[in-house]
């Protein structure tokens, strides 16, 4: 029997988990809060890391690798920086291990004890600018427009496969520049590119805007982020951007002759997304059957199952199969024919269904006679039979159009789930029988944002950049706002 | 004027060293033994990823992610290799910093001590290990064909960019499978996919061969390595493949039930090149002048120069490039257009010499009325003037020409430094007056190996797949032999 995933409306915290490991993306492994990336789920990251990379590339970024590991007193250079890691960093106080002389087996020597104590990065901005230091000394040495693809962590005390966990992968880019100006549009830039990546590849919608004050990056002046919304009605921070004046500039000494000569502190961004990301994939689109992928990150787009009584009407399917194979190979789909003959037409069907291929085919002694094929999406569970001849440029026109169309559904669902309130018993009740995107007039104020957090668990997501200018007042304190910004509950 | 070098003959580790920062590969960092892989250096790497990780998808293996952090008793599982990697951890004993209460700033917090230490990953077979024994329960399971690229840890006390560095960047293949056959197989496919990259990309001709007992990998019955001969006459081990026997899988009680029903413990084999393979590309082929890259893992392949007076000449100039630089990427090739007017020619000149890009152009005035241009090679030094016309192609066989002229250069001076020796005089000899690659008999005994590396510094290298069955006696004991092995000294 096929694997079975506990419902959605029976519970969405379940669902996903259990979505999680039956369709083979990822596992808890024995280190606390670290998870096993399995080869299914790794080939997804693989795709995502390729598109994005074209397009850091494109934008005139290069890769570099920095140190793993951050001295203690790098990471306390910058005020706010530290506070807002500090409390969850794995630290390296010892290099080396030894046999025990009381018979206790292997321990840490205690002579190998770090002068210093490293922290295991959980972001780079400090080691990453201490190196700075040595590659600016004039206006021409910038921009630098670096980016990293590493592992960081972060000692989560609640922990969830992909959307949070101790050790995760991701990208994290580093720019320097010359003026306050150019580093603000390179914020920009970058946020735009990652709004590009979630739309376009991962096919979810996302909101653009800028992070409140107390949402802000550890050390940041300005927070970019992508905000989706996931089935339950809950949103994802997807990917950030950040402005980060000249904070570590100043903190590690990097200063640049200008154009007229002066001596200037550096200004500076940094953007990351992360392997969270692959959470908010599974999470936007798939259904009590499994995973539901957008054909541009699938790492198989196309699967054929055979359907046959006999080894010679396998074969018979095989020799029409591979000729087709090689006409979707040939137009860049990653196809993959299961002749397995140790499992049964059923049992793979469930199989592709629980991993989200989006195109699945299949061929028995039936369609060989009539020259068809049954055609199943994924997305839609539709299926139907086709001619044979010239298969191959339709699927490739069903693979956009299922791409298209797993975009437009999320979109109907977030339109549905946002909602403009104005009252703050309205707020409530929203949150409570219909949650989802809220957008609400706030009086600007930290105090209100936190009291707000604090009876309704919601946060300020962002501040839309589309959000129009528009007097109102702010549901909680009643002051005066101009702009509406994005509430909701959050992961 | 352009950086200048250490000469080879001068200090051949101050050359490396030079040239390692001065082409912008890498540079030391604030942590000790940790490099920073500048993007240029990244950018070399990258191109090696993207072959060897076709590679190894082409021989069936798939990309995995496994955590960083190994808990202390795992690594202790089996005996060998703990004894092999305790001495060089990084130990993970505490989650948490916080603000001293006597003021002396961010502090480990005491409070918040792992009740099991973590050990940051040296290499991977205690965590892959304890990973596969949910994945393993038939022999339908069998084979695993994974592989992971990651970064590891080993604290080691001297240290050299790429060549040895206590954070490196690696891939590890890790596979299980039910037969000892089969796994000796894959170690042996192993190898010989790296012996094919290294010396098909790198350019660097390799000698494959097995590794004597007291040279294998911690934990391994059997090590395969492929080694390579640099320019000082030093071997350095370039890529390695172990079969692990059923090790790995007792020390985590892995089995699976046979095709005969019965329950047996899998078969393992781990294989890994890392980025010390920069430092053998670095020092097989570079020269005084700078380094010299191999067309296929080149990240710029062409550089145009273009040589003027004034912006009029420039702009001219670039018209023609920007034609002949579309040409050149049509063909696939990596080309830059260096037109910065910061910078004159003969410092470009220098500079990309420095960087080893394999073709150099340069276009002038005279040259666009002629309809020619300047063309170098970098590995000979070569100009020559040619025709604008049909140049692309010209280009584009000049480039496989430099890749194999720069692999049959290396062969050369490895033949020149390879000597059959048969007297303990001669070997000593040898060594001190022309180091290189050295056959000669010996009679397997560890006590042996240990006297010569004692007495020499020379080591076994390999047992040479290759090497002919040959009645001797061994150089050192004058004990009987059957066949020679390689020794060489070594990085």
């Amino acid at each position: 029997m096929a694997k079975e995933l506990t419902t959605k409306e029976e519970n969405y915290s379940q669902w996903y988990n259990d979505l999680v490991t039956k369709s083979d993306l990822a596992e808890n492994s024995a280190v606390r809060g670290c998870m096993v990336i399995k080869p299914y789920g790794y080939a997804i990251w693989e795709k995502m890391q390729a598109a994005l990379d074209q397009m850091f590339k494109d934008t005139g970024h290069e890769n570099a690798y920095f140190p793993l590991f951050i001295p203690k007193s790098f990471f306390s250079k910058e005020a706010s920086h530290v506070d807002g890691f500090a409390k969850e960093c794995a630290v390296v106080t010892h290099y080396r291990l030894k046999n025990d002389a009381e018979g206790k087996g292997i321990i840490v020597d205690p002579e190998a004890k770090l002068e210093e104590e490293l922290i295991v990065r959980p972001t780079s901005e400090t080691i990453i600018w201490s190196t700075y230091k040595n590659w600016v000394q004039s206006y021409r040495d910038l921009p630098i427009l670096v980016n990293q693809w590493a592992n960081v962590v972060r000692w989560e005390m609640r922990t969830r496969m992909f959307l949070r966990t101790a050790e995760f992968l991701w990208q994290e880019g580093h720019t320097a520049h010359e003026t306050k100006e150019e580093a603000l549009a390179e914020t920009e830039k970058m946020i735009n590119v990652y709004a590009d990546f979630v739309e376009n590849y991962m096919a979810v919608p996302v909101i653009k805007g800028a992070k409140s004050e107390h949402e802000r990056f550890a050390g940041a002046l300005e927070t970019y982020s992508i905000e989706a919304l996931m089935q339950d009605g809950k949103a994802l921070q997807s990917g950030t951007s950040h402005f980060l004046g000249q904070n570590f500039a100043k903190a590690f000494d990097v200063q640049f002759s200008s154009r007229e000569g002066k001596l200037e502190y550096v200004w500076a961004t940094s953007w990351g997304v992360s392997t969270r990301l692959i959470g908010a994939l599974i999470m936007a689109h798939s259904d009590n059957n499994g995973l539901v992928l957008p054909p541009r990150l699938a790492p198989i787009q196309v699967v054929i199952v055979p359907i046959y009584k006999s080894l010679e009407q396998l074969d018979l399917i095989s020799v029409k199969v591979k000729e087709l194979v090689a006409q979707l190979k040939k137009l860049g789909i990653r196809v993959k024919y299961d002749d397995r003959d140790s499992q049964r037409p059923g049992w793979k069907f469930a199989e592709y269904e629980m991993k989200g291929v989006p195109v699945r085919l299949a061929i028995g002694p039936r369609d060989l006679e009539n020259g068809t094929i049954e055609i199943a999406r994924r997305d839609t569970l539709e299926k139907k039979v086709e001619q044979l001849d010239g298969l191959a440029a339709k699927v490739a026109d069903l693979l956009e159009e299922i791409q298209h169309h797993v975009f437009t559904k999320a979109l109907k669902y977030r339109e549905e789930h946002t909602t403009k309130v104005d009252t703050w018993d309205e707020f409530k009740e929203q949150l409570k029988n219909n949650p989802g995107f809220i957008l609400a007039h706030w009086d600007g104020t930290s105090e209100t944002e936190a009291a707000i957090k604090e009876e309704t668990k919601a946060t300020i997501r962002c501040i839309p950049f589309d959000s129009p200018e528009e007097q109102g007042v702010c549901i909680y304190s009643g002051k005066p706002s101009s702009k509406r910004v994005l509430f909701a509950l959050s992961y």
